[in-house]
């Protein structure tokens, strides 16, 4: 197989503070579909174009942020070699199984914690959704919002980078895309961009004193004009903006953030470019590092580096 | 690792009538950029965001068309391996190995015939361009023509199309992504979109009577505003328009197809959707056949189909 | 006055054979909105960013084709002074005027005949609609189908091209913005792009043997990703597709054509140039007219030539 | 004539501190077209779709800032005419006559002061470029840098406003697109953009307590992708960004900011919308002024606000 072992980001799940108004946002801005509510009132969305039941889960809850982010990996047999290495590793802890069906319509997850304090799973099975492979058009009817076409990636702040960039590249089989180093040689990793397929990042980490901090879920758009369209979908609907549009220096994404309801920060964004195994890391020095997050005004900006959930 | 075994199409070699003609084509209106030439005469190109040495090889003959097609793997093992397994499958022919620098600043190759008649390679090892991983901008200077990012597929015509479907799926580790289908169970594949990657296609096949004919060799464009550009610059230069801009339906790509000087067919396109191994191949049945191609107008175009080198 | 005289195409009157269908498309492909029904069952429509009542008028009839194109001017009194000088100007007949409320929320018009056989109107009062002008949003929500933004312009085909020219030039003060001519020394006016704005056409006319004969009917969109989109609506809408997405030579439009479901001929397009009454007229040679047509196949397109209503 | 009076903005005359650098940020990084040089130093520049032999000035001094704007008229009656009306309104004072070839190939100019103390002129006759009338592809080779098709405006600040709009309205025949007001009532006007043409402005003005301050001059590219490419351009050539991309609430623009190296501030942008002279005037009022700034962020951004020249 030519794409093997962990296949793409399977789900995010995200603590709101109230569920309604970000039910609304998710799916009335940001244009997920909403596909199912389970009996702890936990809801289930996707994007448009994604063939799995669910990639983002939210839970009502006291403070915002991740609970956890979930992989996808190519088969049951993957997903038990893997599980045994993560936790052979040393580098995961409180590794444990939840059980088919916690989710809906997906099978047994393995659940880790990485040494930036994240709670990450891998998973083998999740139904998929069983429309648009015959004869299909080029996008569906009735998309609202922003209507991205998938959920793409996370980009989380903790501690022990180096820790987490260890596992996911030596044991989950991730390659370091792009790379942001600070010191006088560049000895200190201070962003790694990890990719398990051909995009620029499947995962990104930043960094950061504190363990377990979430700086944004992603979410993919077709090109810079729907930039423009989720900018103006922002104003009209009032919603917090961070920063944007603009595009980064690091993976050269066309990109938009904003804040959910709960102050939760999601991104939209298009471009970039394709990734392989075998392409060079980009490097991206700390005298650069406002041209590598922002490409346009080459500042670095606070409030972008500084505000989490 | 997530990516392994056959990791992209590494180079497309064309046979052209008059080189200089050729050339002024391939950089000029297509905008590649040339990297080599060697005794033989044959020069060497490459698109702006490859970091290989080169992609494109283009020789003098006295009939157009494709010599071979090559695809990097992803390390020296597994290009022994598949060499291996491609033997004893039964399903090639005319195995070879190509000595290193037999392409300059390229290691071996094996060379084998598909049971469609074209000439595949498999390789490990070609010089990378070490430019551009240290705080690289998101696109360089000097940039001439439709300045595709990559070249990015062929699609090729041959009798034999199921077992050389065979040969990518069960032996080189592609999934099929998107196959067109006739009869009256859809018991005849006729089109297979085959990928190794996240990409909808990294070669494609469609059934013809005669072995060994090629379609066209595509480049990969950023957005839709670029195969307008890219359809102006046809007529700017008084290229020979094929087809386009239009959409596929097929892999959803917006495209434009155009001639060389000597025949060989050219697309650049934008688009398309992420392919996991894990998602459905989508079918395409005879009866939507001109809506598959061409999404548009929904019509056969006679020369699309049948206009080959 | 800055703009003064006649300032912009105000409606098209069109035949459809069945209303329903017809209204079907126009809403719902098209995307105009439905703003009024008169006693006679015509049917009153605008797109989203105009300012007057209606743009399109839809009337049932065994024929379709256009009934009348109607231009807004300045004022009552150069109404008045129009239709003088139109009916003293020997090159329009069957001069009349419309009673104000013929059209609903709209003045007296005058109509007349013009040498190409086409009946045009002038009129100097339509009701605005309020909306829109006190902290507006960039664009409205609900937009349905291709949502042009304005009716733009309308191409005719009739015989007396210069009696017509001349009539909108020497009277109605409109510009050539260009011109396609014929002959060895370009002798004859074979095609006539008017503008009474910075709009590179507001009217345009083609040589033909017949009075009286409709082309196309042309709505403004924002830019060619629109175009893209409209196209694919065209498709999975399962609408007629005349031909495109391409670009005019001829005012550097990017364009779509299409059929309503009489056989009328639809364009929406975007682009263009800033047009100004001392800019040289364009001219276009014949032996240029594929290009000037359509800009990147370069080829005369008999069907988009000669089907007519 | 449909187009009458005062036709569109013919040039603006900067001062730069030093003419190379900005010569080479006008011709590099703009991508204006020099056409001429005259004896005091000044340096006469176009834009790729201008007919017109020049539209921007540069010229070496101490500070930076406007020193004219000028406005083309649709003939020499019309010059006169208005310059005996602009005289007569009390509003203008310093009027005088500019002889003809001061602005090389330019005809006499009648130069004014407007109650906000700009400079303004008007002009009939500038030699034409003669190029690109007969069969002309849709845009040039050999662009360079952002590439805008024209100037388009000026943004100009200055104390009495109510007097320089009185005297574009009432004497020069502009209409008031867009307004801004404050206070309880709306009584006072603190923003004006005004149109003598389909523009959405051809200049506009800030109530300031300063005379004869300039905010910025701008240029006209044709869409969003080319505001990203302006933007991309700014940080390669390391061009001081203001701010952007983002969209205007006021005009519906999509727009980047940035600085020639004397600190004169540029704009490109794209889109807006059609105007008429019946188009109510839209109406911003002061509490929604930062929506109708910079539609997307919805704050008042001091430096945009306040860094003039």
């Amino acid at each position: 197989m030519a794409l093997t072992g962990v296949l793409r980001p399977g789900h995010v799940a995200l603590r709101v503070l109230e569920l309604e108004p970000a039910l609304k946002h998710y799916t009335e801005v940001l244009g997920l579909i909403e596909t199912a509510r389970d009996a702890q009132g936990r809801v289930f969305l996707k994007a448009w174009d994604e063939h799995d039941h669910h990639s983002v889960v939210l839970r009502e809850a006291d403070s915002p942020g991740m609970d956890y982010m979930g992989f996808r990996v190519d088969s049951g047999h993957t997903l038990e070699r893997l599980a045994q290495e993560v936790e052979q590793s040393g580098l995961a802890s409180d590794c444990k199984w939840i059980a088919a069906g916690e989710h809906p319509h997906t099978g047994v997850r393995f659940r880790f914690t990485i040494p930036t304090g994240h709670a990450i799973e891998l998973f083998a099975d999740k139904l998929g959704c069983k429309t648009g492979d015959l004869n299909p058009d080029p996008w569906p009817d009735d998309l609202r919002g922003m209507a991205p076409s998938r959920f793409d990636h996370c980009l989380l702040y903790g501690d022990d980078v180096d820790g987490t960039v260890k596992l996911f590249r030596d044991v989950l089989g991730f390659s370091l895309a792009e790379q942001v180093v600070a010191g006088a040689d560049g000895e200190m990793l201070i962003g790694a961009f990890l990719t398990c397929s051909n995009k620029a990042h499947d995962i990104a980490f930043i960094r950061h004193p504190e363990k377990n901090r979430f700086h944004h879920a992603s979410f993919l758009l077709d090109n810079w004009s729907e930039v423009l369209k989720a900018a103006d979908i922002i104003s009209k609907k009032d919603v917090s903006l961070d920063i944007g549009p603009t595009r980064h220096g690091i993976t050269r994404g066309a990109t938009i953030y904003f804040f959910d309801p709960s102050g939760n920060r999601n991104e939209v964004f298009s471009g970039g470019y394709i990734h392989y195994p075998d392409k060079p890391t980009i490097t991206w020095t700390d005298n650069e590092l406002g041209r590598a997050i922002f490409y346009h005004d080459r500042k670095l900006n606070e409030a972008f580096l500084n505000v989490l959930t």
